[in-house]
Formats: structure tokens, C-alpha cells, sequence
């Protein structure tokens, strides 16, 4: 159905990957996200390209590269950057290791003078992002927070609704990402490398996605955190949490993760003059959107059919699309930074019971970079 | 497709219906809840009919009647209850009148020994609801209130498969009842008629819900108050509530109420295995119910299309059945008067900013009635 | 929600109701459709009540009229029709019996000087039909066919989109009507009582369905049978039918029923800039509209949720309106006379295996009364 | 989610893909099918990567080329099969060029030596249909027609559901597919290099569809075609068909194409014991399965939520195993054939206005290979 116009495509320089390491994977290499979702998103990117990979594990890389046409002196172990940094060919590095390892490896690519697409969340803390965009900043590279919602397009559309005032001002939000997390010795599962459970792995998503459609940050957070008894897996991470945010124009946030509740990844806008639900919002695909309003005297569902495109490929061919002209990514560090903060806050009523009230953040989209084109 | 036994049909006595006083319908009668759900609700009820009508305005109340085959001597103004008391075709009475006003009109039902069915919210506060509970105890008749949602077959069925375990357990409620309230003038709106705003007329629904859901009592409320600045409408009572509400067992409800948000009354229920979806779980019909799970190694999504019954004329005999039988009614004075209990409870920290811990109720479904046959 | 206006109700007259016999309700009297739909669905009328009962089953006869408020002295035997002739409170008489007893009870009906609504079909044949209407319009009442979807909510709105070209013309209409039939003994696999199976029982709807759409009648017909080998419950009535109409104007309808397939009451529109799919278009509930079209430059789907209203009491209102006002129903005699012409057109190529060629019908609705108020 | 596999890629020999001709695109060179969809496909194949362009616009190609890592040695003109044929890395041709040059280009393809993946319709007649069989027998390469249907998961579920007895047998199939076919002057409106219109282009999908969802083939088939009066757009081929198939277990097919209706894809099937319906049965993308069967004595709807794959990249995947293997690919050139014989047979009765018969082809998919793996 639709056409894409093979122009632009930056074939001289490309995006390289680094390796996921998952413990869970015994050692055998290149993780479910990268293989699964983002390499062949490649295909659809219109801008960008694989050009090499970063792994440990080299008869596996050697396969994977074979797949997807990348040369084989382009695939580096981990003690290599420096021989990355010589490849003119690779103008950037996705880093898509565990959250523990983000902070190191985004620092070796800005030491490479690499641009850096780093998955979310951006590190264990606040400190050590704040760490990472100065860093970037004084190598004089781009530093992207993989936040790929803010790229999707039935979220993207979502936003646009949201925020066009058509429908009135949003009341109520409620944002709700669970899944079945598996067994208790996988990475996502210890504090060290992962940061936190459920919070900082897709409880984001909702913290996130809550303040992009508002475009606000929120004056106040209120959690609970629970765990069931015994469950070896919740040793060092929470499994459920639920949190209230408060934003500046009224606009109240009710988002829940967990780690032991039925997939559900679902994002639903209440207001003045009409709901919003979007489908699978944070899922890879299986995005929709229904609107409910009154049209004449009657209610409506609506359905928009948007175009079909892959998520990874849009966020790829944005973040290259910014190392190109110089423009700053819609999801720089600072954005992750933000929500390193918020994520900190979210953790104290859980433990204290007493909401937190922050400082109101003047102005929209105060950590992001320009508008993205319609 | 459903036949319907005629037997059991109690053509005796029947159930009486008040008049609901609507200021914004300048006198004219009969309210909309009556008019447009409750009386044509009779014709699909096997045990009750309507025997006599409650109102001050005798035209209307006239016309109606011969509507629906009521004798023009069961029509009593509200200074008839004597009256009606020696009316013995009439065994109970069904109270629709503005909240403020539910007190006076149970209390003189029970005096004229009259069986009492109350729409919700029982009363305006906790205490005048316990004194209606005590005053039907003395009288000797049934007092149920018209908690219709526990009723409803849809909502029975998510109650049932939430509590059957058969999914896991529930990790997280998110329940959300919202409404466009219009102009300032109507009772919904003057505390003094109403009780509050958003919370007991809509709200309510998300809080019983989420008790009549997991079966159990809170012990720590949350919320959160939010007024639209300026609007004459929120003078007396609230907009927008949002609560969190935690039970014993882990689950987290995330509840929300609006009266300027468009409609919507959804209820979703997270399970370890399980999602619920119950669409328009609080409306007068509409509902439906999905159920996302694995079948095998896959997603599946299933909906029961669960046979057609009017959730009002359930109400009806099952109150019919309890007066008939002598059985507690499933949502007996004190449920409504627990619901009283925890609004106040939910009152205080959207105006302290701390949550409020609770005791524990022990057991299941503790201020309700046996469960509901099959 | 809605509510209703209890004005212009007619307690006069009203309209009686004949007691459906079906051998496999073993003589227990009232049937499925009587009790479980027309009944109930008096209390949703605004002009009509149920003043009368006929019937043989005076037992069974007695608690109904209990529970609808007939009084005992206007529940009529087969052989009173001379009785209920006297009785002014009776100004119509709703014929549900088998088909192939329609012809008596509606020339009885009318002897008695009594308007008719008869169930659909009309007769067990064309000859029959047009003997109806001849007898009714000598003696002076009205005489009307119960096609309930013509008066249906979502069926109105989908005639009226597809009549007013904003959406094209329609290229292609597909219907489907099927359930599964049980046992032998009952009286609708028995081409005496029927006048045949699946075509004149549910396949009837394709057809008035697809006329009613388009409001044209069609030039050329095509039909196939099929009938399980060995299933003795078609040694009389057909089981599977499947039929293609054309139309004047281009439009093509695929038609199919059949009495051994799970239940699907479905009709699609297939015009050139949408299509409109009627969900349960012939059901007794449950309805839906789906309008797939272009927005702009992507492609949406719209669900309107129009106002609830019973389709069996809209259609009773209709009648009784038509009563009072000396208007001619939407779906008189006539129409279906014109239904029962075109199903043995539709019986020919079944046997014959060549398409039937029908004069063109000049003009839009041909065979119906006055368009319906908005 | 799902990952994938890295094992088994071919990387010595792979698909080459030859250039569409489109009129319309003014020779701006490769197509809408190849670049929207084919090619970005063959990032999600396990087996097959794109070795090679045909093309006769070289600069268009070099930046396709560039862009999925083709080397620009790989890219040839239609007069460089020779050369083509010297090419040891490309072990076959996937021939994506308008219907009435399929036959030239499969023919030139296997006189080099070439396996040939041949997109529908196979050829613009059955006789050229069956020399491009020929021709690839005697030069010893597989000929696979890209009936993508048939490797797409939902249909294949649909299948396998129909056929699996489960749900007792299908009485009826619907299917349509429509869309609006923009002007005159592209190569579908033109018989000599579409061979067809509706029929050949989108309705060849339903007919195809009910073949492989029986595993039948008709007995009678009954057609009908319209053609809006004066559009030029239907000078030589047909605009709307309508089709209805018998086949020998009975079941009949209700079939609609048009080129002047709004997009609609979809496919049902009504058995005994449940109805299926495949929601964009023949679009490239967001396929859905609904069942509606009975459990226990309720309705209930079921949607499967199948893993998400590329069909086209399955498509590609199962020709690249069938010549690795030497396995006869599930739809070969005889499959193409065989629906060529078919059209021919549904031109007939659309210009005679008889249905014809057909002899009874014996046995299940009788031109089909193996079944795919589960």
C-alpha cells in the first residue's frame, strides 16, 4: 500500500549495536530484543543502516552479520572501542545492554566520539544520567533515550489529540504496563543490573508516556509498592507498583506496573469532550486507537487506521535524522534524566506512605527537543 | 432466543415506586431514572410488578400510571404514607429521590411497614445511613440498597472468574466512571441534596466495585480532589476524584470519578493470568466483557456474550425473591452504610495530602448478603 | 439515560396478541417469541399496550395475563374470535402463530373487524398473501408485516446511509441468516406449517434486508440448495440456501441461510467510498454498525452508538401510530406479498440451476408505505 | 518478543527481484509492491536476502540497491538474463512485473537456470499458465506462485480450523475484495497487461481463498459482472464481479471483487458449529481471527492474537527451504493454473447468464504440495 521513497539513505556512515548481554541467555549472545525487533526494523529505516556489531561472543556475531550485511571486520568485542573509534563508517552506537551497564558503555562510545541511542532506562539512577549527558556533551555527541512511544505513531497521534484542545482538557490518565516475568535469575531481576523492578522497566513507560501526552511534569507522586510474600524473584526489585501523579493543570495520572500480572500495556485519556484508549501503546506492535465522542447528538467510537511503520525504524531514522542536520533529538538525555528524578520520588511515599510534592516545571516539553514534523 | 418462565409470578403484592424530585425538571414529575430505566424494567422482572406510585405531581403521575396499568387509587401524594401503609397489595417501595432526601423517605417506608429498596448512595453521610439501617431492623422489613452493578451479569461473571482464582490473583483494579454533569442548577450539584459530588454519584460505583470485585475491605485510602477554577457547577461539591485504594490481599485499586470528563465507565481487573475488561461496567446497559489470557503458547482474547437480562429487573426480583423468602439481601443497609464509612475515609486525605490507614475487615463480602445464586 | 415521554398514550385500545402454537412446546401454549420478546417489549412502547390474550392454553393463559395485566375476561380462545370481536378495548390483534396459520388468523382477525400485525412471513404463499391483503382491505383495517428490522435503530440508520449517496453507490450487499435448527418434531421443518425452511424463516430477512437497502426490487435471481444427505429434518424444507440478487441499478446482493450453521445474523454494504457492516442486523438485539471509510488521507473506522430503543416495541408504536392516524405502515401487505413473489422466484433456479429474470419494479419502495420520521 | 533464529540463513545464494513495470509511476522504476513491501520483507526472512535487482532504470536501482545492500554489479537490465544467469549468488527470481509479462519473464528466468517465485495471477490465460509450467519443468527450476494467503498465519489458522472437523463442516464462505482502482491510464485497467480486471487482480483472492480454505475445488460456478455505465475506466476489463461457487461437500461460496468500492478484505466461514471471520484476510498487513462458537450454553467470541510474522517473508522463506530441500512448494505453478481454468469458467456465465459445470476434481489440494509444518 504505501510506497517509500528510497532517497536520502545514508549509506556512507550508519548505526552501529552493541551487544545485549543476558544472563539469561547463557552466554549465547545477542539478546531477544536486538534480534528480534531492532535489527530487522533496519529494514524499514529509510536513513540508517547496521554497520557493525559489538559482542562477545564471535562465532554468534559472525552469523548474525552475515544475516543482516555487515562486514565481518566490523563486529568489535567489548575491549575494542578504541579499534570502533577508528571506523569511519560507524557514525553511532545503539547501546542495548542491561540498565547497569548503560553508563558504561555510553561513556566508551562518547569516548569514541561516537552519537549514542541509548535504550531506556537510561541508568540505576539520576546521578549516573546526569553523568552520561555531560559526558556526551563534552564530546560533542548526540546522546538519544530510546523512548520509541514518543515515536510511534498511534501514540504520536494520541499526543497531537491530546494536546490540540479539541477534546477539551485531559482529566484523568491511567497507564497500565504489566507482564509475567520469569525466573528469578534473569538480569531484569537484580537491583545491580537492572536499577529496580518494575519501576524503572516499564512502570517508565507509564511515567513517561503520562508526561508526554500532557507535555507537564507532575507537582506531586504518590506510590505503593507490593511484592508477594515469599516470591525469591522480588528479593532486590518490586513487582507491583501503583502511582498517582498530580500535574500543574489539574490532569491526574493513575499508572500501575508489575511483574507478575497478564501482559497489558494499555493507555487511556479522559477528557472534557472525549476518551482516548490506546491499544498495546507500549507494546512492540498491535498499536490502536479509539476515540469516543459525541458526534450530533450521539455517541461515536472512531478508529483511525494510521499508516503502517515500524517503531524502531521511525526512532532510527529520527535519532540519524539529528545526527545529520545537527538538530537536537525529541528524547535527549535530559529527558531521561527527568525521569531518573521522578522515578527517585516515586520510590519515597512508597516507602514513607506521604506523597511527595516537586517543583512545578515551567513551560511543555521542558526536557525535550523540538517537535517532531507531522 | 431466552423464553421466560412465567411461573412464580407474585400477583398479590408488588413493589411501589416513589417519585423522584428533579429541580431541573421544574416540577414536571417523574424523573429520568424512573421514567427511562425502572418502570420498563418491570415488564422484564418475573416476580415484581409496579402496584402504586409515590409523587406530587398528580397529572403526570396520572398518565404514567395508565402507562403502566398502576389503578388510579395506588397513586399517593407524598403526605399519603399512612395511606399507603394500608394499601396491601403494596410490599415494598422502591426510593428514587434526590440522596438528601433517601433518609426521610426510608424512614417512612419502614414505618409504614413497607420493605425498602434505596438507590445508592444510601444517604449523605455514614450516620444518617446507619440510622435508616437500624430504623428498617425495628420496623421488621428488609432494607436492600440498589448496588444494580452487583446484579448486572456481566459484572457478575468478572466477579466471579476475579474470584474463582482460576486466573491468579488480582494485581491491580482500575476502575473509572465519568460523566459531563450540565448546568449548576440541578440537585446533583447542591451538596446539601447531593452528599458530595463526583465521589458519591459516580465514584461510588468504582469504590463498591472494587470491593464487591476482590470481596474484600480497604486498609489505606488516597485520593485526590481536583476542581475545574472558577466553574460555578464545583461550588458545594467536588469534580474530579481520583483514589487509590489498597485491600489486604495485595490488590491495588486505581480509582477515578469525573463530572467533566466525557463518558466513560470501565472497569479493568489484572490478574496474574488474566486480564478483565468489563466495557460500560456501570452503565444502564451496554456491557461487555473481555478476557485476555494464554491459550496454549498464544494470546487469546475471549468475550462471552452472556444471556440478555435487564440489570434493573434482576435488581427487582431479587429483591422480590428476599422479601418472598425471608433471605438477607445480597446489598443490605450495611453495605451501603460501609460505602459511607469509606467516602469519608476518602474525603481526608484529598484534603490532608495523607493517606488514611484503615482496619481490616476479616473475611469476604463482610456487610453483604449471600451470593447470588448462579 | 434516555428518557421517555408518557405522553400520547393510547389506554383506549390497544392491541391484542394471538398465542403461538409450536408442537415442541408440547402444547405448553405461549411461545418463545410471544414470551421472551413481544410481551416484555410492551413496557418499552409509548403508544401500545397488550389488552388481550388468544389462546388455547387457558391455564398457561391465566398467569400471563397475570403478570401483564390482562384482565381474565379478555383472554379468548381459537373459537372466540366473535367474543373478542366485542370487546372495543381491542383495536388490534398481533398474529405470531405458525406461518402456514396466518392466513386464518389474520382473515378471522379481520372479520372481527380487528387491524392486524402479522408475523413475517406473511404466508406459506404468494397466493395466501395476496388473499390477506384482500380481505383486510375489505374489512376496512389495516393490515402489516412484522419485518421488526425495518424498524430497527441500526437498520434505519444503515438504509438511510446507504440512501443518501454520501457514501457512493452500493456495488455489493452481503447478508447471512443462519442458525442451527433442532430436532425434527417442531413445526418450522414441516412444510405445512412452515411453507418451506431456511428461506421463508431467516433467509426472508437476506432478501427484505437487501430490497429494504436499496429500497429496489430485483431483475434477476440466482439460487443454490443444499440439503445434508440423510437429515431427515429436511425431508420437507430446505436447509441451506444461497441466493444472488441484481438490482436495477448495479447493486449485487449475496445471500445466505441455512438451518445447520452456527448462528450469524450479519449484512455488509459494500459502496464506493465506505463500507457499513450491521452487526446481529437480524437479531432480536444486540445490533452494531461498523462505517469503514477514508478521513482525510487515512483510513477510519466509526461506530455510532445510537439511542437504545426496542425494536419490537418501536415497531408496535409504529403500528399503533398508524392506527390512529389512518397512515399507512412502512410495511404493509403488500411487502410482503412481494417477498413471498420473489421466494418462489428463488425456489426456480434452486431446482431449474438458470437464473430467473423479474420485470424491474419501477421506483423506490414500491411495495411500502411512508418513509419513517427521523 | 518473539526472537528469531539466526541459524540456517543462506548466505551463498539468495532471491533476486525483478523491476514492476508500472505505467502509472511514469517509469520512475521499481514499484509499490516491490519497495513497500517486498523488499523491507526480506529484513524479516530467515532463509532469503535480495542478491540481485532487474531493472531498467539504473538509477533508481543503484539507490534501492545501496540501500538493502545489493551490490551494484548485481543490478541488471531485461536484456542482461545472460548475464543474470552467470551469477552464481542468485539462485532465483522473484518475478514482480505486470500480469501480461509474467509469462516472458518466468520463461527467461528458467532458460537461465533460475527457480522462479511468480506473483498472482500466474499469467493473463490458463494456456500461457500452463506453458510457464512447462518451461520450468524442463529447465529443472521450481515455479512457485506467490499466493501469500496461503503462508500468512490467520488464514493459515482459518484453515487449519475449517479443515480440522472441529466445528463440523462449512456450509457457507463469503468472501470480498474491493478497492477503489484510481484512473484510467495504469496497467490494471488494461486488458493486454492485466488480463482481466476485478477478477484476475483482487477477486482471484477469494477464489483462491475458498479453494485452499476447503481444500475443494467447484463443481458449478455462477458468475455476474457490472460495469458503471460510461466510466472509461472499464473498456476492457471489469469492474464488479460477484461469484458464486458449489463445491462437493457442499459448501457454496458467496464471492465479490470490485474496483469501485471502498477497501474490503475479509473472509468468513460458516460451519456447523462456529462462524470465522479473517479480518483483512487479503491485505498485506493487520489480519485479525474472530470465532464465534458456543461454550458451554452461552455465545462467545474468541480472538487469537497469532505471533506476529511478515507473510511475505514467510512466503519468501518457504520457496528459499523448497530449493534448498528440493520439497514442491505448497503453491506451484499448477495451483496457478488451475485458478486461471477457474476464471475462464466464471467469464462464462457472466456474459451467458448460465451457470457451468465442473468436473469433480478428486481429493484434497490436488494441486497444491505438501502442507506446511505446523
Amino acid at each position: 500500500m504505501e510506497g517509500k521513497e528510497p532517497n536520502a539513505i545514508d549509506v556512507g556512515r550508519a548505526v552501529g549495536l552493541t551487544r545485549p548481554v543476558r544472563e539469561n541467555d547463557a552466554g549465547a549472545g545477542l539478546g531477544r530484543l536486538s534480534l528480534g525487533e531492532i535489527l530487522p526494523a533496519f529494514g524499514g529505516a529509510k536513513k540508517a543502516r547496521v554497520a557493525a556489531l559489538l559482542s562477545n561472543s564471535p562465532d554468534k556475531a559472525r552469523v548474525v552479520a552475515a544475516q543482516y550485511g555487515v562486514r565481518p571486520d566490523c563486529i568489535y568485542s567489548y575491549d575494542e572501542w578504541h579499534r570502533l573509534a577508528g571506523n569511519p563508517e560507524v557514525a553511532a552506537v545503539y547501546v542495548v545492554t542491561p540498565n547497569g551497564m548503560h553508563r558504561e558503555h555510553v561513556l566508551a562510545a562518547a569516548e569514541a566520539g561516537k552519537h549514542v541511542l541509548c535504550e531506556k532506562p537510561m541508568a540505576n539512577t539520576a546521578a549516573e544520567a546526569r553523568e552520561m549527558v555531560v559526558a556526551c556533551d563534552r564530546a560533542g555527541v548526540k546522546l538519544m533515550v530510546a523512548y520509541r512511544c514518543q515515536y510511534e505513531p498511534y501514540n504520536r497521534r494520541a499526543i497531537a489529540l491530546v494536546r490540540s484542545g479539541r477534546y477539551g482538557t485531559a482529566r484523568i490518565i491511567e497507564a497500565c504496563n504489566t507482564q509475567v516475568q520469569g525466573p528469578a535469575e534473569q538480569w531484569r531481576l537484580r537491583a545491580a543490573l537492572a536499577g529496580g523492578g518494575a519501576l524503572p522497566d516499564i512502570g517508565l513507560y507509564c511515567l513517561n508516556g503520562a508526561r508526554a501526552y500532557t507535555g507537564e511534569d507532575p507537582v506531586e507522586v504518590f506510590a505503593r509498592i507490593w511484592n508477594p510474600p515469599g516470591d525469591e524473584r522480588f528479593a532486590t526489585v518490586e513487582d507491583t507498583v501503583a502511582f498517582m501523579l498530580r500535574f500543574p493543570s489539574g490532569t491526574i495520572a493513575q499508572c500501575s506496573a508489575s511483574y507478575t500480572a497478564h501482559e497489558s500495556r494499555d493507555m487511556r485519556v479522559r477528557l472534557g469532550e472525549a476518551w482516548l484508549d490506546v491499544g498495546n501503546a507500549f507494546a512492540y506492535r498491535g498499536q490502536s486507537l479509539r476515540i469516543a465522542r459525541r458526534v450530533g447528538d450521539e455517541e461515536a467510537m472512531e478508529s483511525p487506521v494510521i499508516a503502517h511503520a515500524n517503531q524502531f525504524a521511525l526512532e532510527l531514522d529520527h535519532f540519524t535524522d539529528c545526527i545529520q542536520t545537527g538538530r537536537r533529538p525529541r528524547t535527549p538525555g535530559e529527558e531521561g534524566v527527568q525521569d531518573h528524578v521522578l522515578m527517585e520520588a516515586i520510590y519515597q511515599p512508597a516507602r514513607s506512605g506521604r506523597p511527595v510534592s516537586l517543583s512545578a516545571v515551567p513551560g511543555r516539553d521542558a526536557f525535550r527537543g523540538p517537535a517532531l514534523d507531522e
